[in-house]
């Protein structure tokens, strides 16, 4: 299980020549703000490393080519491509929800302006198609094409989550639809695309990438459950944080679709919260306090919330271990993916 | 020359159903929107046929495989990207110029938010790959790696369109720059694909991709010339249209750059129009009035700005109909791509 960090590592190290050079193509704005975004040089352009994010997605594309067989490097434009289509979602993202920082650092649109970050994000996208596109391989067409339809299923989550916000009732199953396409899609997409390029056959490639999705899920529901109850200390974010903001996530979803007195008065919260004063934002008079928090917390965990999402992450788990024990692959590489599906999901709960 | 429009209506009727089975696939709110910006339905969802625009590049891609022999079904996939990728540029355009109308329509984000204008675009541009990519055919790989080289320099036209609103000098070498990303790179594309599809050996490719280069910075030349001193009644625009805006515009980046007291005082002018009062905006005071848009008019065509884009348009053209003439293509279709490329440039000027 050690081994996870070290493959994250690796995988940082391994794709950043490659992806240094392709956002080098970009115009010279672009260029700056996505060299900026990844954490390589300050807002002024001097060199600097920033915190650029974990890396999951590439280091999955690599495993994945090795898992059948190939050697990585044959997956590095693929590990390349899914780090720029998960990096022009957050610089989109970030935009559409107003977050101000990203990994402690200004995001690009709040420095540089909301038509900024929407092309740097555009550009990231057509980037990360002519990257895989220029390899010539025969292969890189089906890897485009993976790439292409779970761009689309990752914005079909971004605009569930968003048309949540403002709907009273959501269904378990619609969440969990959000989940996959926002979360799910593109880690699936990462743990099949190595494969893809390395030709390998359809039930191998289905099946990592069966693996792929159930890790996202179990992830978003893991990190469902640290949004609400998880320790400050830990997280790096406010206590409650996803109550604060009132999100409909996996474990409220669950609660508010539950049967008795306990779903009731959650669904009377979610409707109004801060009580009859209306809904308070951070800041404003009419926030819930801290109290308020912690009893709202208890009546989605008294309504099983909590159980439920932490039972349905290890149920994912155990399904995306399965998916890997179902083909034949390299030993050594699904172990990796076993420990890299643990690590990111086996946080601090 | 009297082909061209019914060219256009062909073309447009053979890509809709493509499009819109396309279009289909997206998620139920980009897909009302998406059909809502192409003229199929009302904001409310009702059938309607409004004005979905000329349709120039998916003509000129059914054209381009017309052209080297092949049925023009073979570049529908390419007919559909391209429009999609249009597309995806305008709902974004809308959002970061602020036009809240487009073909006297409301515009997605006037409609809908910035945030389902941003998802939207960006759903129709990953859809572009997806349509062409799923042909299987195995001329879609360099199709999709055109059409996603092309999308980085529309992009870096977009780009440097918005830096020079903040620059006071822009060169004339620039700003032409800025129209090939803009304007050229994407008619190029669509002129160039449906050879790409049907396998067309490069020359031939890279003929009628300079073909579409040419025709497209034409067009921009007329276009901005138009912007000045076009008839209202013709356009659709008010007069001095692209002055009100001060953009620097072909014409104006010309007029700009010549010695001489009408530039001297045209660039005083476009460093605090309306006078020592500051800049002003329509409908602010300070806004410079009718007289005084005359006068700047007549400033940049005093200094040749309104002659070079007229003389540099019909060069472009003839270069674009040069190199039609300079492979062997279908005269029946090089006919038809001469008058299209003709009757988007020769408008009245």
């Amino acid at each position: 299980m050690s081994t996870a960090p070290a493959c994250l590592g690796h995988g940082r190290v391994t794709i950043t020549p490659a992806l240094r050079a392709a956002v080098d193509r970009l115009d010279h704005r672009s260029r700056h703000q996505a060299a900026y975004h990844f954490g390589w040089i300050t807002a002024g352009g001097a060199p600097t490393s920033a915190d650029a994010g974990k890396a999951v997605r590439p280091a999955l594309a690599l495993l994945s080519a090795e898992a059948v067989g190939a050697p990585p490097e044959v997956a590095l434009p693929g590990a390349v491509a899914v780090e720029l289509v998960h990096n022009f979602s957050l610089v989109h993202d970030d935009l559409m929800d107003g977050d101000e920082e990203r990994r402690h650092r200004r995001t690009v649109w709040k420095l540089w302006g909301s038509s900024s970050a929407i092309l740097t994000g555009d550009a990231m996208l057509a980037l990360a198609q002519e990257v895989l596109l220029d390899t010539g391989l025969p292969t890189a067409a089906p890897a485009a094409r993976l790439l292409a339809r779970t761009t689309r299923h990752l914005i079909r989550g971004q605009v569930q989550d968003l048309s949540f916000e403002q709907r009273s009732h959501v269904t378990v199953e619609e969440c969990v639809d959000m989940a996959a396409g926002k979360t799910g899609a593109l880690l699936s997409a990462s743990a099949a695309i190595g494969a893809v390029l390395a030709g390998a056959p359809e039930a191998t490639v289905d099946a990592l990438a069966l693996y792929g999705d159930q890790v996202g899920l179990a992830f978003q529901l893991v990190d469902d459950v640290l949004g609400i109850w998880g320790d400050p200390a830990v997280t790096g974010k406010p206590v409650h944080s996803d109550l604060r903001s009132r999100k409909k996530s996996l474990p409220v979803s669950y609660a508010l679709n539950q049967e008795g007195p306990l779903s009731v008065e959650l669904a009377a919260w979610f409707a109004a919260p801060g009580g009859p004063g209306g809904p308070g934002k951070p800041g404003e008079p009419g926030e819930p306090g801290e109290a308020e928090l912690r009893r709202v917390a208890g009546l989605i965990e008294g309504a099983g919330g909590r159980d439920w999402a932490l039972t349905e992450a290890a149920r994912r788990l155990a399904l995306a271990e399965d998916a890997l024990r179902g083909v034949e692959l390299d030993a050594g590489a699904r172990d990796e993916l076993v420990a890299l599906g643990r690590f990111v999901v086996d946080r601090e709960v």
